[in-house]
């Protein structure tokens, strides 16, 4: 069978290369003996992996020392939890923006723990923008304001941020590394590996040193950044490798020309598809203009029925996972990073044929 | 390099015929036209690998419907957490045997929570023994009993559950699947995978429905277990690749002739190991033998600092990480079930070279 292209929102495709990289040293990992599956997380060949990994983020996303880098598990939903129990009090205020699903998760999550405010949403629209903050709705308490810069379910994606004074933290699951931000301009990132630069079961998490603090007991100590920033992500034993499938991306990330690059060929990517729908009276795309993301490209079909038969029509000719978040419906096309431009080209000519065949009279 | 012999005590040795049917297939898992790391996890190609790994689980465990099975991420640490958030009141007693380092962990991680007892300990002797917990020091409104049936520093294990009439929750990290035990005994348990049966970063945890509840709000989503039985494990998405090995290690451990076969073979090579240390005048065996592990064999060299020799020089002739725990000391043979019984003759023969250097004249 041959390989497909697959337009996932994550796990999401991943270069050839990389893949491969991993397939020839998969029994015996160069100098260690045996599988980077079965390496001790304490011998110097895993930490010599770990360490990479590392650098490589902080040379791809020009992270200075002052912040600490984590290679975590549990995914953004558990920082969902994480954030608040680390950066506020239980009598304290944290606001959110809510930007789709995944914001919502967040802000239900951080409700259990804290006081936590909406101070801006989009749901009015089907969260097809990104919606301003104002000033004076903003608690002059708030310990931060949270952000999901890229809204994979709707296609929208911050291209300037709140600037408000307030610490900003930032969900950048499906950004980072694939669209340029200045980590200086958060207190906090984190990201699930599994659409730009890795497999599922790794988390990043970027934050600033000065954020470290004592947390109260209940506070479970795997979910105390403190405590993980002390063990350099080993606490306990690591996910091995998913730290060293990240560390293969990241290197093919700075091999490929940097994040410069990741988000030039992204923004080239989508703006084909954007331009093919913006001249379309077949196609629907659904997200602000000037809030699309450059990664998830959301649109509709004159009729939803025609989505089912639009994804099925692309899976036979091995475009795969093309249909909308099932809370959404309508299509999805999601070129991260490893998406090649011939992915996109495909797409492209298939949509036109779909249009062909099923156009009004 | 040719592959070595590894007594890492986790993550560990995976047999060669897994590790290859990975590599195989690792570009283009067979029909989906993708590598496993690229699979939505909402595909029917991984729910069709996860169901498989939980019904071989199943099978080899006989985990009757009334147990729900989970793949989670965190480690045993997290569920060092889980347990008494889900289990007990935070005005409510648990009660914890003191074997090991990780056994204290969890306890110092359950007194967050509630009032977790120590009921029974083998601090007194180093931890080389499996002490015997008294009826009358159990509390009698103890919510559960947590044991530690394996433990890796020390070399001991339960080979008799204590049967005192209060839930019996169970840290089977490296004694699942490696050593006969009955599900039944227990109203939970938990392992993370990197020892008997997977890679790190999935930590199976096997419960029995009726403990299922409502937590108070401050128990984060992730940590619940009614939330990820009901999530089917992806409540978030899971470590698709984690678990997609733990289903290859599944799988073989069920063609090798299932768990019965597994703890024939690890007594077995235990049992080698065991009996060239107790007619030896050069090592000594440490923990006591009514206790021993039949997976991890610790032991003693005449004077400590040979104890470094010693890895080393196995380490030359392929026979790694045999070092002690760095809060044990010593040496420390792990023979889960991956480790062919070659490694062990090779073991015992370089056991032999050494001491016939480095015996006193």
């Amino acid at each position: 069978m041959e390989r497909v292209y697959n337009f996932s929102a994550g796990p999401s495709m991943m270069p050839l290369p990389v893949l491969e990289r991993a397939q020839r040293d998969l029994l015996c990992y160069p100098g260690a003996g045996c599988s980077v599956m079965e390496m001790s997380h304490r011998s110097p060949a895993f930490e010599a992996i770990i360490e990479r990994a590392e650098a490589d983020l902080r040379a791809l996303c020009a992270i200075p020392d002052s912040y600490a880098v984590l290679f975590l598990q549990g995914g953004a939903t558990t920082q969902f939890s994480m954030i608040p129990m680390n950066l506020v009090d239980r009598a304290g205020t944290a606001a959110y923006v809510e930007t789709d699903e995944f914001a919502k998760k967040a802000i239900r999550e951080a409700a259990r723990w804290c006081n936590a405010v909406t101070v801006a949403s989009s749901a009015d629209k089907k969260f097809s923008y990104i919606p301003e903050v104002r000033a004076e709705d903003l608690p002059q308490n708030a310990a931060y304001l949270h952000i999901t810069v890229n809204n994979t379910l709707f296609g929208t994606q911050y291209h300037r941020l709140p600037q408000l004074g307030v610490p900003l933290v930032g969900d950048l699951s499906s950004a980072m590394l694939g669209q340029l931000y200045d980590i200086e301009d958060f207190v906090l990132i984190y990201a699930g590996a599994q659409k730009n630069m890795g497999p599922a079961g790794v988390t990043v998490v970027v934050l600033r040193r000065d954020l470290l603090r004592d947390l109260p007991e209940e506070v479970p100590t795997m979910l105390d950044y403190k405590v993980q920033v002390a063990g350099r992500s080993m606490h306990n034993t690591p996910p091995c490798w998913g730290i060293y499938m990240t560390g293969l991306m990241l290197d093919w990330i700075l091999r490929e020309g940097g994040v410069e690059e990741m988000a030039r060929r992204n923004n080239e990517k989508s703006g084909l598809l954007y331009e093919f729908l913006d001249n379309s009276t077949f196609y629907t795309p659904t997200a602000r203009p000037q809030d699309r993301s450059n990664m998830n490209i959301t649109f509709t079909l004159p009729d939803e029925a025609l989505s089912d038969l639009f994804a099925k029509g692309a899976a036979a000719r091995g475009l795969i996972n093309l249909k909308g978040h099932r809370l959404v419906g309508g299509i999805r096309a999601n070129v991260y990073n490893a998406m090649p431009i011939e992915g996109v080209r495909a797409l492209l000519a298939y949509m036109k044929d779909f249009e062909m065949e099923h156009r009004m009279p």
